[in-house]
């Protein structure tokens, strides 16, 4: 699997240390997911729990996902924290710093024993030697920076992944390592699982360990999925989503009316779907999904807005393209942001790459991020009434319009990796 | 007034008669209206009467009106139209024939007789007479065709006033002609008052005769309200308001929650700000029910997408300019289309006309349909805070962009025009 590979050097972290230090590792690499019932609200900025349920699916980690590596030690003497190789002034800002808090104690909370193997399961270190210790967690993504895909789901999964192996902590209730991720980033609670993850809203409990992930069905259940992740140009300056749904929940109407009444039926409906594979109920939902959250945005005072005459196009060209087809054979989903997620069968990838292509001219290399896909997708020849079909509604973009293409599917949860994979290269001073 | 100019040659009518044929004619100006609170969705078709109240201001007819003839005699063998100087085939479908009748023959069975003032008011033509005659129509407007600014308000209210006037009509009840102006094109109805006008929606009458228009004020009582239009150009292809909502009420459950449970309660606040003058109130109102419609139409199944990157702008560069004042000094709206309508007061306008002109560069002459302005604007300092405060969110976008300003404000109802403003010249044979 394509997670085992060495870090890029960038962002391997060398730390001096006391030639004594025993120091305790473990790394992990954790996926994205892409939400088709959408996250947008929360009923506790605290807690930080959404005002409804949601549903995504976890994507390969082959091409994108966020690489961690977690360690401990008693020669530490404070928490630290690398990203992309670069340290993080874990304090400078009081919201890192209390994401970074919530998942290091409370994974640390679930510690158990570590022990050693080959000395009879003797303890080497117990649950209060764990407490007495400072972590130095190191992460990376894969994520292109300018690609402006989210990757804190990914990045707060890896870390809550990490440390679990790390302190060996083990739950006390099903989820609840979901919900010390999502005080890390709401999302990040999904991507702890693989396949098909709904994230329940809770709130019965008033400290919301309830708001937790839930697994729908795992990355084999409903193998013919696929995503292609269109990365889209943007000039418009963003609204981080954080700032931007507590205007929404602050301003909008609709956003309330949302939560509370149209998103529990279409959770049962879209759950239903993916038991029973209907691409067709499915892929309508995830559509109409992602477009009433851009309308609760834009009912936001003042507006926000997230997609533009890109993402747009992209809407149009697959409603022309379903239509032809007389069934839906692609869904588009939308997050905070103008890139557009594609969902299809197997069937019908090449075919829709091949579309994408068309309307979205490559620009140089590495456009596609898988070679073959993208030449089976340059031999196919799209149906001449399929073209007629988008021709009527949309035109050939821009080259550039479109940055890049991935071409990928649901995944498993995080993963744990070898150790020499590690992040981490202490040296002896 | 303006609107008792001659009409441009291409639009007379020259109709050979018979040298004894009487034909009785009169001839209107009609406003069109821009919505603050916005009609979107059909409760009857048959009846086009709406799921929600509205409320729109009647716009000055100086620059934008519709002007109509309508004639009638019993020599004509049938009923006819002519559109900016091109007959119309009545007939070729199906929803022109449906509106033009409801409209003729909804004002002739209020006819009244025609009275001859010199001579002791007998009278010429009697009610029944007037049933036996066929009608010709002619109608032009000035609304710049390529601007895709709605003219069918004010063409379908021109179109009923001229009837009242030839027919002699009166009414049974108020708002009654605004009943049959409604069946001609919804928003219609509105542009028969002048000022702030609200259409109710009505619905306890089986034939919808309690859905029709109401003056809160007329066009004198609050005299500083300004409208700049902003014509944005646009390469989308458009969706027509008609087929537009009614895929709306069909699939968004967010409209129904609009009409049933926002709406309401909008409108009893915004009329209220009128009464009051209260521009901070009416101005974030109107802004909100924009946006508010646009979402409802982007929740809609295929979404439907009205607003364009530039329309977005012009958001971001009013939220932009109010932020800086500290005040509302503008609001912006946007009907089924990508053009803005801003509203701002007396005192703000050159300082947003100023605005308009620095980040929508002006392209060609007759850019600003008011030459006064234009100079003023361009004579107008705009404050360095301003433009700082603006370029943190806005760049100056491409010239051409904004195809066009109109400066406007409030204006009266339907104006009848002397005879020799006649669209038609009746030719002896």
């Amino acid at each position: 699997m394509a997670t085992n590979q060495a870090p890029p050097a960038a962002c391997k972290i060398t730390v001096p240390t006391s030639p004594s230090a025993v120091i305790h590792t473990a790394t992990v690499s954790a996926p994205t997911n892409i939400a088709c019932i959408k996250y947008w609200g929360k009923a506790s900025s605290q807690y930080n729990a959404p005002i409804n349920d949601s549903l995504s699916l976890t994507l390969d980690q082959s091409d994108l996902r966020a690489v961690t590596t977690a360690s401990a030690s008693s020669s530490f003497t404070q928490d630290k924290l690398w990203l992309n190789g670069k340290e993080v002034d874990l304090k400078s800002n009081a919201s890192t710093w209390k994401r970074f808090r919530a998942c290091v104690d409370g994974v640390r909370a679930c510690a158990g024993p570590k022990l050693d193997p080959h000395n009879n399961n003797t303890i080497l270190v117990d649950n209060e030697e764990w407490k007495s210790m400072h972590v130095h967690i190191a992460s990376y993504n894969t994520f292109p920076t300018a690609a402006g895909l989210a990757s804190s789901a990914a990045g707060y999964a890896a870390l809550v992944a990490s440390l679990v192996q790390l302190f060996h902590a083990t739950e006390s209730y099903p989820g609840q390592f979901s919900t010390i991720a999502r005080q890390g980033s709401g999302s990040a609670c999904r991507s702890l699982y693989g396949g098909f993850v709904a994230w329940r809203s809770g709130g019965k409990l008033a400290d919301w360990s309830d708001s937790r992930a839930e697994q729908i069905v795992d990355e084999h259940y409903w193998k013919d999925i696929r995503a292609l992740i269109l990365v889209v140009s943007d000039k418009q300056k963003d609204t981080s989503s954080t700032a931007g749904m507590e205007n929404s929940v602050a301003t909008s109407q609709l956003l309330k009316y949302r939560a509370s009444t149209v998103v529990p039926s279409r959770m049962e409906q879209i759950e239903q779907a993916i038991h029973d594979k209907d691409f067709e109920t499915f892929a309508k939902l995830t559509m109409m999904d992602s477009n009433q959250f851009h309308a609760t945005c834009m009912d936001t005072y003042p507006p926000i807005f997230y997609m533009n005459d890109v993402s747009k196009s992209i809407v149009s060209m697959i409603h022309a393209y379903n239509e032809w087809a007389g069934e839906i054979r692609a869904a588009y989903t939308f997050d905070a942001g103008p890139n557009a997620v594609l969902y299809t069968l197997e069937v019908y990838e090449v075919e829709l790459l091949a579309l994408v292509l068309r309307y979205y001219p490559e620009v140089g290399d590495g456009y596609v991020n898988n070679d073959e896909k993208r030449l089976e997708a340059a031999a196919f020849e799209l149906d001449g009434g399929l073209v007629e079909a988008v021709e009527k509604r949309c035109r050939v973009r821009d080259g550039g319009d479109v940055k890049m293409v991935y071409c990928t599917k649901g995944g498993p949860g995080p993963q744990t990796l070898e150790d020499g994979c590690s992040l981490f290269e202490f040296v002896s001073e």
